[in-house]
């Protein structure tokens, strides 16, 4: 998978964050020429579709600065260092929802903006959904609203544009196609 | 859908390149903390589902240096500057693939990452293709090769991570859930 590559001539690093990095690299294209690519580096992601056992999907609504607006999506998280997505997919469900669960299923993962940045998402399919005994608590500045939603009522709020990122669009057509929760 | 608004106290621009910009913005959170984000801002794109008259669904494959591998995905372009999503899906898809259409329908719009990036993309459907009399030339430092693929082709590639990002895994779960390639 190395079809047209663009090989490293210069990397210029312009910031290293707390989430993101953003480097400019030189390259060479397959012609000889060369140009610029601006790349973002960022540590990659878990998202988790949460079914209840009343066969309710599991929202967080929280401000995502930024889009400077409010958005319902589906449970997620950044990957911590030595930590799997399996793990993180656990830790983000109790975090965000106070849910606990013993069947975590892979889904798929995915490159969510390509043409910029190298972050992934592995995407998880929770059933059997407990509460968690002694909620975990999430990461201290996030603010988070949980709303629980039959496919019709999710279907409404993606209607709406309150549902509006693609992981959580793509959970949608992903529950409705595997028939989930009907 | 301004709840838990996180307003901002201060931004400092870091960067600011040819396709996105750098920003790191300090936020007043709901409890009255603060807290930085770093923004990326990029002007969005369109990404269109291109199906032949023969029923096969047109991708392009080509390198992303972000991922550092090639790529197969549905054709997809950034807004330019006094352009609507429309005109860039129409644009894009002759560009891309050598095919123009009487009937592009929009699908939906999405964020791809808002946990850092305002990128929205534009999703449509393109049916009713017809080779282009003289194909428009694209960006000069993009190489794409065309693939055209039946929904279980493209199903193959998915698995074997060729396919491999967000847009185009929502495209093949929207084809197959409305039946569009059987």
């Amino acid at each position: 998978m190395k079809k047209f590559e663009e090989k490293t001539v210069h990397t210029e690093s312009i910031y290293k964050g707390k989430v993101i990095s953003l480097q400019v690299d030189d390259v060479s294209l397959p012609d000889g020429n060369t140009s610029k690519r601006e790349l973002i580096k960022h540590p990659g992601a878990v998202a988790i579709i949460p079914i209840t056992p009343e066969g309710k999907m599991v929202f967080v609504e929280q401000y995502r600065k930024a889009l400077e607006r409010s958005v319902v999506e589906i449970p997620a998280g950044k990957l911590e260092p030595g930590e799997g997505p399996d793990e993180t997919a656990k830790r983000e469900l109790e975090e965000e929802t106070g849910y606990t669960t013993e069947s975590l299923e892979f889904v798929t993962s995915f490159s969510t903006s390509p043409g910029f940045a190298d972050e992934i998402v592995h995407l998880y399919l929770a059933k059997d959904l407990k509460k968690a005994e002694n909620k975990l608590d999430g990461d201290e500045d996030e603010f988070v609203e949980l709303i629980e939603a039959s496919l019709q009522e999710a279907e409404e709020m993606e209607r709406e544009q309150r549902i509006w990122d693609a992981k959580t669009a793509y959970a949608l057509l992903y529950v409705k196609l595997k028939g989930l929760m009907s």
